[in-house]
């Protein structure tokens, strides 16, 4: 099995078309994106775990349920996020799909549905339904980059990757878009992605492999600690490439696909977080449990006080000690270890502040690891990916909506 | 029972003295404070939870158990925190008390250590002996100002309560004086803080006040979400004033009494918090338990969205549905209500954008109350006082030791 690089983003694997459209939800700029599959395909998805969950997550929900795990398209809108809108937001989600099960000759369930921006906004039923009649008049091959544009809403700039992955049976492919850029936290899906992929895979393996890959890739990351109310990753599958994922060597073939193109995603959201300056990979070892480590990597990537030490540039280890003895994953002390990058600051109970100039330096760069080690000598580990705290994060929070 | 502001801060109970002096821990300003008792005392402390708990407390909490909760000083210094410092550091810890028993003439065990400033940072035997003797010969009971000054970081001021409390019995006093200013989070202690009484109370009773007096007080404030590895509370009670807490009436008396000053003081910290423009107090209500309204009250007072939208002046209710929905408490969106102030903005799931200007106008107020109705029809609440997040919180933390 080999995975490689390919071009084409989101349409990269046979059989895929999208568009990428302005309709006057947002007062400018790409605002719909249509995915359309020319051949029936299997579906999964994983939806926020939150109890506020927007009305197009609990439509796709109840859609990809009613079809057992098959799709046709998948419509979103940005600008609006139709979350805690009542029940004229369920009519507005139930329309896209009305609308564009309409466009492409399907059955609405055969329809998922996403949507982000300001919560609580009504979504307009006319806006919408045009900018749908709209999107699908202009479903091309090519438009794999308007697609990814248009699902953005505070992204600095568009998420797309794709690969092909070579196999015993032959070669499909995967391809992918995603948007951020707030309200990233790892707790099943963390924001808008989207993958396709031209292997032919049962609805529940199809299952199977998203969960398996989301749990290192966007589960992994976080901007800020928040859960939205409308985040969701989808995975379609069409099977045009004629490789049928039946064996134990396909699976993985398949998995290693997605997580390359997943992990692509996930890393450039975080790159792209709200006023993020530098990509910070966090990794939690000699933890007493697997769910100590992530609690403890997840604590980490998420204080405030670490994040603007690393803007800073302050290798400042005194905080990330602090931070893991807080979290409530087991720690002692006497035995913990910080690194930043390859360079060792405390150890063995004692602070190296000679190496912090080392240190400041690797902080110097765009891509930083931090280390810590529990020091409770058990084997677990956890690695997940955040990015630096800038005052250009609260300029976009403090005037999002002003 | 009646309880009055009184003047005086920490010695405003008869027989306290204190100093607050500079002994060039810091590049410049005061950096240890002493508090002294004239006659014998009872004692109680929290201390931080924190896994990596620094010396100072580590020997605080020995000493109050080799006392049986009784105590003559508390000696602080600012500008190091002498944590993660190792075997140095628990000698240096010593050091201080050894210091101020000499001075003192009295039992090493019967003086309380605390310290806070830069993690990781040895901290100097030398200048800190050197600094308690001069603050011994400094103490008086006009010093309470200095001394809040002295155990000062980032605080933007110093914050000092003192009040009269009148019994059946006769009157009594109580003072106190904290520090802040970032990692501040609710949980079991959450920065350093000191409260004197001159009313007699048994090391029991005063332990069961201060736990009962610390939960809404300075276990429900939250600047950032950090638990520092150096965070104290104490109290002292001398019996000076001649009452003697023994009754059910006297115990209410002595919690009402630090309650007020533990209030005052813990929302003084917010008020400090760094880079804080606004004191945000969160209340939730209609949870299923106590420990649900607990905990989705901290996550909207700890979230960042909430916090700049606050700083920005943005009545962003769907935020607030939003982290209610993912904190994990029980939450039914159909019945959630939330308010800015006493605007109603989202009630029966449905938004009331129409009142987004009322809100806006309570949001440019220097303080805020932002209540979230979870919706169970539970009986449960809770209160957390927060502060907004700005850039200059960004700015502090960024440059803190640069």
């Amino acid at each position: 099995m080999s995975v490689t690089p390919a071009q084409g983003g989101i349409t990269a694997p046979e059989g895929y078309l999208a568009a990428g459209i302005a309709c006057g939800i947002k007062a400018s700029g790409l605002d719909l994106a249509l995915l359309v599959t020319q051949r029936p395909a299997t579906a999964a998805a994983l939806f926020t775990t939150n109890r506020a969950a927007a009305a197009p997550v609990q439509l796709s929900r109840r859609h990809l349920g009613a079809t057992g795990g098959h799709a046709r398209a998948i419509v979103t809108n940005s600008g609006c996020a139709n979350a805690c809108t009542g029940a004229a937001g369920d009519a507005a989600a139930r329309t896209m799909a009305e609308r564009t099960a309409a466009a492409l000759g399907c059955r609405p369930e055969e329809v998922l549905v996403a949507s982000t921006g300001v919560i609580g906004v009504a979504l307009d039923p006319a806006t919408v339904s045009a900018g749908i009649s709209a999107a699908a008049a202009a479903l091309d091959r090519g438009n794999a980059d308007l697609a990814a544009r248009a699902i953005m809403t505070t992204d600095p700039w568009p998420k797309s990757h794709a690969v092909e992955v070579t196999t015993l049976q032959g070669r499909f492919r995967v391809g992918g878009m995603a948007k951020g850029s707030g309200m990233i936290e790892p707790n099943l899906a963390t924001m808008l992605a989207y993958l396709t992929t031209d292997a032919e895979v049962s609805p529940t393996a199809l299952r199977l492999a998203l969960a398996e890959v989301c749990d290192d890739t966007f589960n992994a990351i976080t901007v800020d600690g928040e859960c939205s109310t409308n985040d969701a990753v989808f995975v379609l599958a069409n099977g045009a490439s004629g490789v049928r994922i039946d064996g134990r060597a396909e699976r993985e073939a398949l998995v290693g696909g997605l997580r390359a193109v997943a992990r692509e995603l996930a890393l450039g959201i975080v790159r792209g977080g709200e006023g993020a300056t530098k990509l910070v990979t966090v990794r939690v070892a000699g933890a007493a449990s697997r769910e100590d480590a992530r609690v403890a990597a997840r604590a980490i990537a998420n204080s405030l006080l670490v994040k603007t030490a690393v803007h800073g540039g302050d290798p400042n280890w005194g905080r990330l000690v602090a931070v893991a003895g807080r979290c409530g994953a087991a720690f002692e002390l006497s035995r913990a270890r910080v690194a930043i990058g390859e360079v060792d600051l405390f150890a063995g109970g004692q602070p190296h502040d000679d190496r912090a100039a080392a240190a400041a330096a690797v902080l110097r760069g765009p891509e930083v690891a931090i280390t810590v080690n529990l020091g409770t000598g058990g084997p677990h580990g956890a690695t997940v990916w955040t990015c630096d705290l800038s005052a250009e994060y609260v300029r976009i929070n403090a005037e999002y909506r002003t």
